[in-house]
């Protein structure tokens, strides 16, 4: 199979490396930014890079386009304009109304792997990058019938689950878990970073719940500006519903109604654990929250204690001591038992450990 | 010296270790709970439980009452009523402006140590828990001398570094940088589990980033409630703010301002690093994104390598791939060398690393 990859970075290379090994592909690439072709030929994600974006594509059955939201309408029009009719075309964008009601050839769906979100460029790459994660397609009517068959397989052979939705279900729940939340991350920071200096010469310690919560403030502009405006009216429904939420909790704290906040402190580590038990494989997640020195190497002899167990950590947490001298880890681990082995374990190394 | 604890947990019970070890103090104490005080006697944190907040006072020269929030002011008169002239008498809650109010007894100096929010339990107890750890101290003008400096004097034996600063001030900063990331948390799980709820059967994977921002959410109500509560002026102040600059930001997307969205972004981005760097010790910051493949005991071999090195890492997060059989974690390192030297280490087991 003839396959080709717009936009050679973590997604495209990805794409690139899975596709050759899995399913012994042909792969041509073609990527804007000088020196990533031959990174990616060197990784072995590629076969060959191409000179230009219609070299690229001449003669693929599959393209991928791995480029920034706002410039994938003007690519895709340009890889439809240079491919022939038994050719599907797909993208790897963070919202996808904007790119889909940009086109209606047949030709095209639009698709967003659930993957790779961390880090970016094509050094970190990996063929399993793709392995039973979800890799939505958003395919209009007018998308053959074929050509989508055709990449619902392609993307199961890259190991993906491809799940088919409308486009604006996709950017609604986007925008509830992954927009909105860097949204607010970057509120926090800005509010707390004018309140303490307004009260201080310097800025005091924040402490790690402040930094869990703002881990994502000021994410990569280059992607965010464009997935912000490319969602925006979803992102603005979610704006619209925190702000109501802020005003309920506000009007709570106004009438001092200690069982009102209770009662919605309690819904919230519920709507928490559920959140976080869907997101998770492997059964209910507990949360030990261990008592460790915080001391080159114990981190690694506890996760290493746990490993040799065989007990795999979800999630790890940890929250230095303002001493810098002890801390807290907090491990996530999915199911009873593990958990159970888990927390046996850390009593057995003399770590003081409770569920959270 | 005589030294009286009220509320044996974390706090109490790392007040008592510190106290007998640091300055060999006759620690006794009192806890409503049953079992705590045997188990703290037993732990090395009390020299000897009390039947009674009464008996436990009795010749005192320093009180300290850890006790929820909310509980302080009827607490703390119990203590002051029992006490003679010579005796310092402090809390160690999180709000400070209505214990305060709550006495004007020259004998009386409030307290907030920022150590040990992660978790509670005098099992989790140490004697370092405040080693170089901010003790806020709130006095009144009425405070006697002589005492605000014995309570002085006496963190700094524990390991503290007692700061003094009024009431008012600190509330308005743990209000921005703790009580309002721990609100924002919750609307966050709030509107992500109603929107997703509409949108499909079950609730799909929310991802690293929708966890780190929800860390918090649904926190401890048994504390929590008296915090929102005792300073819900200041944290109605926050969340005014809040509002504010999400509706400017709401204005920007409403504008489609991809200019203003971007230096909105980068602000918070630039806000975020100053924070960061204000909250740990050691120099910039630097955030390693490493790719691992998520298996029990490469994090363990990860940590072990920098720890050998002499490298420690501030603070961790695991960002698990969907797939579960990747990953990519972020290392937070204080300094530029132990930075530079941990990529160089990383780079040398094989794992691909960015700067983020």
């Amino acid at each position: 199979m003839r396959i080709s990859i717009i936009g050679v970075g973590l997604i495209g290379g990805s794409v690139g490396l899975a596709a050759r090994e899995r399913l012994g592909a042909d792969v041509t690439g073609w990527d804007p930014s000088p020196g990533v072709l031959d990174a990616a030929c060197g990784l072995g994600a590629l076969d060959r890079g191409a000179a230009s974006l219609e070299e690229a594509v001449d003669g693929a059955e599959a393209v991928f386009v791995a480029a920034p939201v706002g410039a994938l309408p003007a690519t895709i029009a340009r890889v439809l304009a240079a491919i022939c009719d038994d050719c599907v075309v797909t993208d790897v964008g963070s919202t996808k109304r904007s790119v889909v009601a940009a086109t209606s050839d047949p030709r095209f769906v639009g698709g967003h792997p659930l993957a790779g979100a961390e880090t970016a460029g094509v050094e970190h790459a990996r063929a399993d990058l793709f392995q039973d994660a979800t890799w939505y397609l958003t395919p209009t009517g007018s998308a053959t019938g074929t050509l989508l068959e055709r990449l619902h397989r392609l993307l199961r052979t890259l190991g993906a689950k491809p799940t088919v939705i409308d486009a604006a279900t996709h950017d609604t729940m986007l925008a509830a878990v992954s927009h909105l939340p860097h949204v607010t991350a970057n509120v926090l920071v800005a509010q707390a970073a004018r309140a303490l200096e307004e009260e201080s010469e310097q800025l005091p310690a924040t402490g790690p719940s402040f930094r869990d919560a703002t881990r994502v403030a000021g994410a990569n502009s280059g992607i965010w500006t464009d997935i912000y405006l490319a969602n925006r009216d979803a992102l603005i429904e979610r704006i619209d519903d925190t702000v109501r939420r802020l005003e309920e909790f506000r009007a709570l704290l106004v009438a001092a109604d200690a069982d009102g906040v209770t009662a919605w402190n309690e819904a919230a580590r519920e709507d928490r654990r559920r959140l976080l038990e869907a997101q998770l494989a492997g059964g209910t997640v507990h949360e030990l929250r261990i008592s460790v020195p915080d001391e080159p190497g114990v981190i690694a002899r506890l996760a290493l204690e746990l490993g040799r167990a065989g007990v795999n950590i979800n999630d790890m947490a940890l929250y230095p001591a303002p001493s810098r001298a002890e801390g807290v880890v907090a491990l996530w681990i999915a199911g009873d038992e593990p958990a159970r082995r888990a927390e046996q374990l850390v009593e057995e190394l003399g770590f003081p450990v409770a569920r959270a």
